[in-house]
C-alpha cells in the first residue's frame, strides 16, 4: 500500500481536509463546519470519522500521519491556545486528542507556518533552506524557514512578523499596540492607506464614491487597473511598507527568497514590481541583490491543506 | 595529549589569540598588531607561527582547530569581505589561507556571532537553544541562535539587527540609511540621545559643560549615577529604544533570553531594569513574560577570544 497523509486546515467557520500523496497531489478532499462542534471532543470525533471515510474510498493507500494548520497553534505542545475565532476556549491539546482516536503521528502549526512548509515541499521554495513567506490577507501572517527548519522559537509562537512594529506610534492595531506591520501590509492595511490618501491627495478618484465600510482591496486593485491615481498611489505606498518589513527581516535572517501569498498577493506583478524596487533601494548595502521577491508557488485555493500535508510529510522524513 | 583550540579575535588594530580548553579556560594568550601586516599572507604566516610558539610551551596539548572572529566575516565561505577597518582589500579567503599553513579545521565568523557562541558554550546561555546577544558598543552587533544554531542565512551575513530600521526617517546612520537600531541602541546612540535631550529639556545638567565631541557613554553613565536629570532621561530613552528592537526580534524568533553585552551593557541594572520594563510593556501579548533580558555571562575582556574558541569547539562536536 502507498503511504498518504491527511492535511487539515481548521478555520473559524470551516475545516477543510484532504488526503495528499508525497508529490502534493490531492487524492480526496472534504470539509466540515467547525461551528457545528462547540465541544472540541465532538469535533475530533467527527474529523477522525470523516478522514476514515475518505480512506475507505481509497483502499490502495495507508494513512501515515496527519498535519494540521490552525490559528494560535503551538507546534511544540500540539495545542491551540486562546484562539479568538474558535469556540474551544483555553488551551486545547488537539494533537493528543486526535492521537487517542487514531494511531498515527499528528502535528500542528499555525496557518502561515504550514504555508511555509507547503512552499518548501511542494511550491517555489523547493531546495531552499532559508526563506520567508508572508501571507497578506486581512492580517499579515508569516512563516520563517532557517536552515531548512520552520522557526518556532522558545514558545512555539515565533514568526509573528505581522506584529513587529514598523512605524512607532503608527496605526492602531487589533493587538492593542500601534504601528504593527500588518496595519500597513495587508488587505485591510491597503484599505486604510486609501482612506489616508483620500485625505492627503486632491486628485479625482472613483474611490471617493465608495463608502469606507464597503471599500475592499479587490475594489482598490480594480481601480488601480483603471489607472485611478489614488489607487495607484495606495499600491505604491503599500508596496513600500511591505518592503520595509521585508528589509528588516532580511537583516535578521538573510533569506534567499521572500514569498508573498494571500489575497493582496493576487495583485501579482502590479505589487511585486514596486516591492522589489523598494527592497533594493532601501535594504542594507551588504544584502543588495541577494533576495528574490516572489509570488507563492502554491495555488491559493489548496494552500492550507497542502501546507498541513507538507508539515507532516516533512516530519515523517 | 589533551585537545585544545585556538581562539582568534581579529580587530582593526590588534589581533588577540589564545589557547582555550573545552571548559573555556584560557591556557595561554598573546597578541600581534594587525596593522603591522598590510598583506594578509604575512599576517597569516605570523599568526600561525605565533600559535605554534604558544603550543610549544604547552606540550601536553594538541591543537584540534582554530576559531576566528573578525569584522565582515562570512561563515559559509570562510572569507573576510570588504572590511572597512582592515587594510586587506576585497574578498580575503582567510580560512583557506590558514589551512594551507596548518592542518586543522578553521572556522570564521563575525564578532557578534562569535560572542553568541561564547555565550552558548561558556556563558549564560548554556542549555538554551533560542537566544539573541546584542553587543552594544560604538555600534550594535547581534548574534542570533535558533534551534541551537547561529543564524548565518543564505548569504552568511544574517544577524544584522544593528541595521534594521526602528524609526523610519530617523537618525542618519553610517550605512547611508536612516533610523537604524544602532543609531539609538549603542554607546554612540546614547551620546546622540543626550544631545537631542539637551535641546528638548530645560533642566540643569553637568552634560551641558562637556563639548559634544568629548561626550562619551561612560561620562553619561557617571552623570546618571549622580542623578543628573538629562543623563537619567537619556538612559531611559535609550532603554526604551533598546527594548523596541528586542520586541521586534521576539516577534521574529521568540527567544528564551536576550543577552546584552559590550560597553553600554556595563551600565548593568541601571540599563537592564528599564529595558525589561519597556519590553514587558510593549511586547505582543502572546510573548509577555516569556523572555529573560540578561547581562552577558562572559567577562568583557576575554569575550572575543572565548567566543572564537567556542565557535570551533562547537564545530568539532
Amino acid at each position: 500500500m502507498k503511504e498518504i497523509v491527511a492535511g487539515v486546515d481548521i478555520g473559524g467557520t470551516n475545516t477543510v481536509f484532504g488526503l495528499i500523496d508525497k508529490k502534493g497531489k490531492i487524492i480526496a478532499e472534504e470539509s466540515l463546519k467547525t461551528t457545528d462542534y462547540p465541544k472540541v471532543d465532538d469535533f475530533v470525533a467527527a474529523l477522525v470519522s470523516d478522514i476514515d471515510k475518505l480512506l475507505l474510498q481509497k483502499k490502495e493507500y495507508k494513512l501515515a500521519g496527519i498535519g494540521i494548520g490552525a490559528p494560535n497553534a503551538n507546534y511544540h505542545k500540539g495545542t491551540i491556545e486562546l484562539a479568538p475565532n474558535l469556540s474551544w476556549k483555553g488551551i486545547v491539546p488537539l494533537t493528543s486528542l486526535i492521537m487517542k482516536q487514531i494511531d498515527v503521528p499528528v502535528v500542528l502549526t499555525n496557518d502561515a507556518n504550514a504555508a511555509a512548509m507547503g512552499e518548501m515541499i511542494f511550491g517555489g521554495a523547493k531546495g531552499m533552506k532559508d526563506f520567508i513567506i508572508l501571507t497578506l490577507g486581512t492580517g499579515l501572517g508569516s512563516g520563517i524557514v532557517i536552515n531548512g527548519q520552520v522557526v518556532y522559537g522558545h514558545t512555539g509562537f515565533a514568526g509573528e512578523l505581522g506584529h513587529t512594529i514598523i512605524v512607532p506610534g503608527g496605526r492602531d492595531c487589533g493587538c492593542g499596540r500601534h504601528g504593527c506591520y500588518e496595519t500597513y501590509a495587508s488587505a485591510s492595511g491597503l484599505v486604510r492607506t486609501v482612506l489616508y490618501l483620500l485625505s492627503e491627495m486632491r486628485e479625482e478618484s472613483i474611490l471617493r464614491d465608495i463608502q469606507p465600510s464597503e471599500l475592499t482591496s479587490k475594489k482598490i486593485a480594480e481601480a488601480a487597473a483603471k489607472k485611478d491615481p489614488v489607487a495607484l498611489e495606495a499600491i505604491d505606498y503599500t508596496a513600500e511598507r511591505i518592503a520595509f518589513g521585508i528589509i528588516n527581516a532580511i537583516g535578521f535572517s538573510s533569506p534567499e527568497a521572500v514569498f508573498l501569498f494571500g489575497g493582496l498577493a493576487q495583485a501579482g506583478e502590479m505589487l511585486l514590481v514596486p516591492v522589489r524596487k523598494y527592497v533594493e533601494m532601501n535594504v542594507q548595502p551588504i544584502f543588495k541583490g541577494t533576495v528574490k521577491i516572489l509570488k507563492s508557488g502554491i495555488p491559493e485555493s489548496n494552500a492550507a491543506v497542502l501546507g498541513a500535508a507538507a508539515l507532516i510529510w516533512n516530519e515523517l522524513k
